[in-house]
């Protein structure tokens, strides 16, 4: 095992704002190679987060966010379990990200199982119609029509998104991995998003 | 016709923000009594303001409102005809007094042609249940009935509520009047409200 540097460990507390003691293990488990703790912590936080999931969340924070010049607008809620969490900084800048990534990209749900069924419908007829002129069999065109709904879904659902401000990771991973270090359940309850004239 | 106090005049655009030549007029019109050329020039606002509702709006902004502690949220779009007057100071004072509006009093529609029928229908049965026991004839209960479901408009349709900063007023006055002032049509698109955990 190699050697630790101190001052990794306290870049890292920075990065991150996870504690020492975590930080220390992530670069003995990454043998001091930072960017790979910076992963370990990461996939150690969203674990964390995963393992709240199921807990009540009844507490949480309105958040809003519109685009200079007013022509795009967004309305949001996200859920945690305590007022003391809704009421934190960490809190208040995800529900922020996540308003603004909103802004952005115009997801149409916050994840799939909340598409309703005519438009994956009307997604896979325009699929396949695509695909017909092609020649090809029908299993593959049913497969390759699958793969585009997954991008469908990838690009449209709000949790599976890349997040915008840092694209190695999903909506779903950025607050899993709140969950972890703030310790509680967080679920983006809600949004809606208005595009002027719309 | 009495004599019109120049120090009125300019109390009065103060007041307002319209023109000279308005406030003379309206002063004139109230043999000088502030009070009611105020009364005058918001009736003759809301004249102008009607005059201009057929009008295209194709313009306009998103505003929102989430009050302190993040608990209540409101996402809103108002039309105008022109980014002039999308960017004007006027019109963005507007949006946020109607957006913080929508956050205190909690309408369900713009108006009231946007209530369901199936609403409209459960609250006059509440009404009716509610007048079955006194022993009154029907044509009276239908009369008391329909007095209530006007009250429920009022109180629930945004363009029908009182103003909160000044209950001399509807929402639907202080839109009217705004037009007037700013010389074209604008429109209160719509809007949603969210309250945590709701």
């Amino acid at each position: 095992m190699s050697e630790i540097n101190s001052k990794d460990v306290v870049a890292l507390r920075q990065k991150t704002g996870l504690g020492m003691m975590d930080c220390k293990r992530a670069l003995t488990e990454s043998d001091g190679d930072f960017e790979k703790a910076v992963e370990w912590l990461r996939k150690k936080g969203i674990a964390k987060g995963e393992a709240r999931a199921g807990r009540a969340a009844g507490q949480g924070l309105i958040d809003s966010y519109v685009h200079p010049g007013g022509k795009v607008g967004v309305l949001l809620e996200v859920s945690c379990e305590t007022d003391f969490v809704a009421r934190s900084e960490d809190f208040a800048r995800l529900i922020h990200d996540i308003a603004m990534q909103i802004a952005a990209t115009a997801p149409i749900a916050v994840k799939r199982e909340d598409i309703s069924p005519s438009v994956i419908e009307r997604e896979m007829g325009i699929y396949r119609e695509q695909l017909a002129g092609e020649k090809k069999p029908p299993e593959i065109i049913d497969r390759i029509a699958k793969g585009k709904l997954e991008k469908f879904f990838q690009e449209s659902c709000l949790t599976e998104q890349e997040f915008v401000k840092d694209n190695k990771m999903t909506i779903k991973d950025l607050v899993l991995e709140m969950a972890g270090k703030l310790k509680e359940n967080i679920q983006i309850r809600r949004f809606v998003r208005f595009t002027l004239g719309d």
